[in-house]
Parts: C-alpha cells; structure tokens; sequence
C-alpha cells in the first residue's frame, strides 16, 4: 500500500478563460505535439507538461509501476488564480473540481482528491468546498502558502479553517507565488530556495497566528516535507522567546509545542532530512507526498522512504499510507477496497 | 579559546548623513537614554540597540563572562548602504571601518575585524578592500546575500572575489534586505522565515554562479548556518540534476561536491540541526558565531557547540576556535598572543 497525498492533476482541456471572463493572465494548454503540452499565461511559456498531467490511464500504469495504491490528485498552485475576480477564480475552481471529482470516480480504487476553492473570497470558498466534500466526494482543499497580500494567519481565512474543521476536510498546503521571484530570475531559484522559504512562512503564519488553537481539529499537511520550517525550528523558537513582543503578540504557545499536530509530506530528496523531520514531527505525522508527475518530485514515489527506513516495517507503513489515510480520513474499509481494486489492476 | 567570527558593532556616533550625502535613507542614533539608542531611519524607529552595540568595555566584560577570546567586529547589515550612490556608501563604509580598526587596535589580544565595502561599486570595493587589508589590518569583509539587483554570482563582483581571493580577505555572508519582508510584516518574519533564505539564495547563488570554480582559493564564510541551504540540499540537488537546463548552465558541478568548501556559522539554536550542519559540511567548516549582542544571536556565545559536544574535545576546539583562526588567517603566534592577552583581561 502506498498512498501519496501529492500528486498534481489538469484537465487536458478548459475553456478559454481570456475569452470566459474579460481578462488574461490565466493558464491555456498548448497541445503543441501528442505526448506534451506547453502550460501558456498570455502568450507566453509557464511550463511544460506531459501527458501524465491530465492521461488518468497513464498515470495509473506509472503508479503499478512504482507501487503507488492511490494518488491523491490536487490542481497545479499556478491554477489557484486567487488573483483574479472572485466569482471568476470560483467558477474555475468548480471546472477544475469536478474534474478531479470525475477523475476519482472512474477510478475510486486508485484516486482521491483535494480541490481548489476562491479563498480571496472566503464566502465563496466555504461554499465551494462544501461542495467539493459533500457532492463531490473530495477529501479535502489545496490551498497555497498565502493569497495575495493574507497570509494563512488572516482573520478572513477563519469562515474556510471553520468549515474545513467541521467537514473534516484535510488542507494541503503547498507554496506558490513565491517571494522574491523577480530577484532570483536565474537557477530555477524560485522552485529551489523561495518555495522552502514559502512553506516556512506558511507554517510560521499559521502557528504564530493561532490558527491551531482556533480550530483545533483542523487537519493541515504542508508539502516538501515543510520547507525550511523543520530545520530552523530553532532560530524561530528563539525568536519567539526572546522578542514575544514581535512574535508572541496573538499566541503565547512556544512553536516548538506544535510538532505533531500537522502533517509534512516526505518530499526532501535526502535521507538524512527525512529522518531529521520524522524524529521532528513524529512518525505519525510524515506522509508520503511525490509531487508526480514534475521533475522536481520523486520519481519513484516512496523509494526514499524505503531507503531512509528499511528494517523498520511499522514505520515504513505508516509514512507510505496508514498516516496519510488518517490524514485524509479515509476509513480502513475504503482501504481495503482500495487495496483490493489495486491488486485487480495490477 | 573562543573566536566569535559573528559579532556586530557600531560607532556610538558618526556624522549626519542627510546632511552629508544630501538625500536620506540612513540609519542614524538616538541616544534616548544613557545604556540604549534608537537606530532611526528617516525619523522612524528600525531597532533599539543597548551600549554593547558601541562601548568595547562591556563587550570585553561580556566576552570575559562568556569565556571568548576575540570577537570578529563587523557593521550592522543594514550599515550596508548599498542602494545609496557609489561614492557615499564608500564614504560611509570608509567611516565604519575606520572605526572597527580603532576598536582593533585599542584591543589587539580580543578584537579582530571585517570591514565593509561598496559591493555597488565593484572599482570602489575593491579600493576600500585593499586599505582594509593592507592599511587597517582587517582579516576581511561583511557582504551582503545580495547587492540590490544583483545575486552573489553577478559578473560585476567578479573583481571583488578576485581582490579578496588575492588578500586572503574572508568573506563573511550575512542576510540582509530580506526578500518578501513586505508580505511578512507580522511575527518578526522577516528575520524568522526571510533571513534562512536569503542565505540559501547566497550560497546557491555562488555555487550555480561557479563563483567557488573561478575563484577556488577565495574563503567564504555563510551566517546562521548557512540558513535553510543545509537543509533543503536535497531539493536544490535535485533540482540541478533534473533541470540542468535551469539550473547548471554556469557550472556543472554538483552542489553537494561544494560541502566542506566554504565555511557556516554555528547560531542554528538547535543541537540537532548544529549537528546536521556539522556533519554536512564537515568538522573543519563549522565555526562559532554568536550574532553578538542582538536578541536573535546566541546569549552565551559557544554553549550550543559545548552541549551538543560535550564529550568531543577536539571537535569542540575546532569549533570553538580553530576553524575560525583557519578561515580568518589567523596564524598561531597571534592566536597565543591572544590567548595570553585574554588570560591577563581575565
């Protein structure tokens, strides 16, 4: 069994959202040759992507392949389009629901998803995602590590961490629109050096703002293992101590206490992280997460894992699925029928 | 022995200089009270300093309470200057330096000195990096993570890496200008979340730049342990062998093959992140800085490397001191003249 919590999906085609809503800056698909396809904003390249992006058959002979028994499929962060017009970012959100929605049910032994919802607009967010829970059947929202000018501790959010808590809806929290972008043009610096830092605020954002002791039952997992957080833990706890005035002003709790309370997927690319992280957030709260089908994610999902963990079995489980579907909720009867599906495929 | 290679002072006063560059932005002191000033940029408070900031007695007393032999005195990062005109921060960092080598020469048996340079101005840096050198006996330079536009693997720096890499002169990287500072003004952010990254942004910058290939003897020395660069090696790794179209089209070689070349400073706040870091880059690159006397820094400076050592004698000298006499050129005449200096303080 391997569950992973971080895999990106897109329709292989939507309407042109220039012409739908009056405006640019949205992603197109260029389906410039058969196997690939250029990602465009306005004319000009983002990405390119593989028919893996949005080939669901694909994708489910690449996860035989590496062992994977589910993929969680969540949107791509560049299509969140917080920026644009409310009304607008949620009618895409729905397209690209019930996209998701449609891919589970074709295959419910192999996929679950996270949607994508407005949250510039927290009403419009916490309608959509009672739609993506209770219509849809979707596990829970991606959302990223800030929108526009609110970051995760914005009292705006609170309507959508409320409603998430009492559906039960997992929040994967993956970085994008990453600061300092416009400084760092060169090296893919923005993936490899703005997105940790990202991730970091996200996390920092989140405790220092209280969020956990708003909204205790919230289930929140932040991606590439949490970015820097995990490992400057250290120089944040101390900040936190020794200028309470700057950084205690909306919650005394030390940030050190919340280890354990969220979930980092296992995207660290180094073992040695892997095991600094599991030792940090506990072997309960590591999930595997492999970002496919980009370069950028583990290629063989779940290899690092086995690697880091060989001769510890029970740990090895519960970080490639048993925490993943707790996570997710995901009682053990849909386990095994996804197991049994799983075994049907292969 | 200890040397603190990471320490920060400041004239207690230096010239108006509104007045004396005729356009504002800098920072002057207001010495509100007797034991503390208000560092003010353009009337608006920027921190609060105590006397340990300018009166090298109580830095001394400090240094004897703590049991450190030298420190390394070096502006505050935001002393840099580097967006004002060419010729004024060249004034300015003339000023600085200028007074870091009194404080040096008042102190030769507990003081050493980096100065600060132009970075703007590469034929300027160059000019002010000799004299520190040559004329006031400073071991090297404080450089920002980066210069305005400029990341740490620009051309136009190449003349400076080359002065320095020429004079022995260590370079100290220290984070300033934090990126995204104006989307994290909350919680101290910028220091807690902007801080690690710009060091990563640093040391990818030099390393994809080739800078430790075209300038193999220059000594380069990366604050709070190198930020999250340690940690997020894995990613950035990664990332350059799956988009060396992105990410080595300046240099091929491997960021991993680049641990143990460049030196990181101790003040991670965290014995097992101090050993990450230790065991990453090597026994002979981790030297002890202390970010002395800010809040941020460590309050007794060496007591993380002594608990998280305490059973290695050697290793614990060699962070303590050893490593830092290697990176600054210190030779052992001057190390025992110290030592001994140090012994008739006390």
């Amino acid at each position: 069994m391997k569950i992973d919590i971080h895999t990106h999906i897109l329709p292989r085609d939507w309407p042109d959202l220039k012409e739908r809503y009056g405006y640019g800056g949205f992603v197109q698909l260029d389906h410039y040759k058969p196997c690939c396809a250029k990602m465009m904003i306005d004319g000009k390249v983002f990405r390119e992507i593989k028919s893996n992006c949005w080939d669901t058959e694909e994708r489910i002979a690449e996860c035989d392949a590496a062992g994977v028994t589910t993929q969680v499929l969540s949107t791509v962060p560049v299509m969140f389009s917080y920026w644009a017009k409310p009304e607008d970012t949620f009618d895409l959100s729905r397209y690209l629901n019930d996209h998701i929605a449609e891919a589970v049910n074709n295959a419910p032994d192999r996929f679950e998803g996270l949607g994508t919802v407005p949250l510039q607009s927290p009403e419009l967010s916490v309608k959509e995602l009672e739609r993506c829970v209770n219509q849809l059947g979707l596990k829970g929202i991606e959302i990223g590590s800030h929108i526009n000018d609110w970051n995760l501790d914005n009292e705006n959010l609170y309507p959508f961490y409320e409603a998430a808590e009492d559906l039960k809806a997992a929040v994967f929290v993956h970085p994008w629109d990453m600061m300092g972008k416009e400084k760092m043009q060169k090296y893919w610096l923005p993936w490899l050096v703005g997105m940790p830092a990202e991730t970091s605020l996200a996390v920092c954002s989140m405790i220092f703002g209280g969020i956990f002791e708003k909204f205790p039952r919230l289930k929140v997992c932040f991606a590439h293992g949490g970015g820097s957080f995990p490992f400057t833990l250290g120089r944040i706890e101390h900040g936190f101590k020794v200028r309470p005035d700057l950084v205690a002003i909306d919650n005394k709790v030390n940030p050190r206490d919340y280890l354990g309370r969220f979930w980092l997927d296992s995207l660290v690319h180094d073992s040695n992280a892997l095991k600094y992280i599991t030792d940090l957030a506990g072997s309960d709260k590591i999930v595997l997460g492999s970002d496919y089908p980009f370069p950028l994610g583990e290629h063989m999902p779940g290899k690092l894992i086995e690697a880091t963990f060989p001769s510890d079995a029970d740990l090895m489980e519960k970080l490639l699925w048993r925490n993943a579907a707790e996570f997710l909720s995901i009682d053990s009867l849909t386990i095994n029928q996804k197991n049994a599906g799983e075994k049907n495929v292969r």
